[in-house]
């Protein structure tokens, strides 16, 4: 046997990381409030909450204020156990700005990205794709989205018949995303994205709590996590929170 | 004559720096290399162009390394040369999410906000527009970007016959943007938006230069301004470009 190991890929990272702590659970570190008050509010929650967790997934509340050199230690505390970090930008702008977004994340310690592939594969995603894979991340695509909203762009149905998040679950196969996010609060999506997508590619279902959706119901439609943001963040006990959303 | 003065709002503003210095270009100050000298690099090329801009657009490229308090020298220089400021991070997110961003930027000294208005309006953008306006920003909507991949989105053609990006540049005049981005590559795509959004919403128009697109033809094709990155931020002589580029 060769003493040469190949590092597992992101997919396969986070599935470790989810058995590790028996969780389905992503954390969404979300916070508003002043601002120097939220990384020290991120710091408390994730090392309340760590032992709970499959991931950790941070968006613009957090890196817009600070950017990625400002929350170095909230980078170091999920790097150290183990849990994949994910960065929400939903990025839907031309390739020479995703190669940089990308770039950038990776090398400040983040695992994966989330894409809007509404922006198209040429000149779009296509060698975001390559260049994530290349250094070992993923990439999760937006699927569909747990806001009302989402009927007036996820929903809308082309010509032909198709509605565009089925066109955007084919595209995540096809491309090669290693995730979809499709809202908690529509089984009958989860379950229809399972269909088109297959079993490689994960999904991560996001609405549950504050946003109204059922963690349980996500999971027994077939979404593989579920992302949970202010129903933890804003909570007294986020600790208890996350323990019995864990394994739902 | 009452002395109480109601301050101009983004539109206003944006129109008033064009005519003070003759100019309809908008720089985007992108740049990639080492995060430590990109600071230092959009300084430099701020004040070398300065007094040629109507406009200054920043993306990730200065966002996500540092973030707004790391950035806080360059909107700086924007505030004293009362160039408006405009945060192109795309905003696709929800409701919650996006009035968290828009607040963050205003607080920080931003003018105005980049949103896609395929992430719908319940939850979506609809609050976030009362927001911004009502700290006095903008909101500009994009309705045809210019990488070739914008035809796998923004041309995909819906039941009914209809063109996404023309419901982009219906939502635009219905929801109250105060502009919209078109690519300058796009002369008839220009022109057909104008004729629905009106006289009042203001066309930007990127893709001039490193993406291929003419500012002349942009602007001739009826776009109020143009947006320029890389073929300025990557020349040896960011002055004489951003001149040559001011009136076009």
């Amino acid at each position: 046997m060769s003493s040469e190991k190949v590092a597992p890929g992101f997919r396969q990272r986070l599935l470790d990381a989810s058995r590790k702590r028996g969780s389905k659970l992503i954390l969404a570190l979300d916070f508003s409030g002043p601002y120097e008050e939220r990384l020290d509010n991120a710091l408390r929650v994730l090392n309340a909450t760590k032992e709970h967790l499959a991931a950790v997934k941070v968006n613009h509340h957090l890196l817009l204020p600070y950017g990625l050199h400002g929350i170095r230690g909230v980078i170091s505390v999920c790097k150290e156990e183990g849990l994949p970090l994910i960065a929400d930008l939903k990025i839907n702008d031309i390739e020479s700005t995703n190669l940089n977004i990308v770039d950038s994340l990776i090398d400040y310690g983040f695992d994966s990205v989330i894409a809007n592939p509404f922006i198209g594969r040429e000149e779009g995603l296509g060698r975001v794709i390559e260049r994530v894979h290349s250094k070992n991340g993923g990439i999760l695509f937006l699927v569909y989205m747990s806001h009302k909203g989402a009927e007036e762009g996820y929903s809308l149905r082309l010509e032909g018949g198709e509605r565009l998040y089925r066109v955007f679950a084919h595209r995540a196969r096809e491309w090669g995303a290693d995730g979809v996010i499709v809202s908690a609060k529509s089984s009958d999506k989860i379950a229809e994205t399972r269909q088109i997508v297959g079993e490689r590619c994960l999904i991560l279902s996001p609405g549950v709590g504050a946003q109204g959706g059922d963690a349980a119901l996500g999971i027994s439609a077939g979404a593989d996590f579920v992302l949970v943001g202010r129903s933890i963040t804003e909570s007294r006990d986020p600790a208890k929170i996350a323990a019995g959303l864990k394994s739902s």
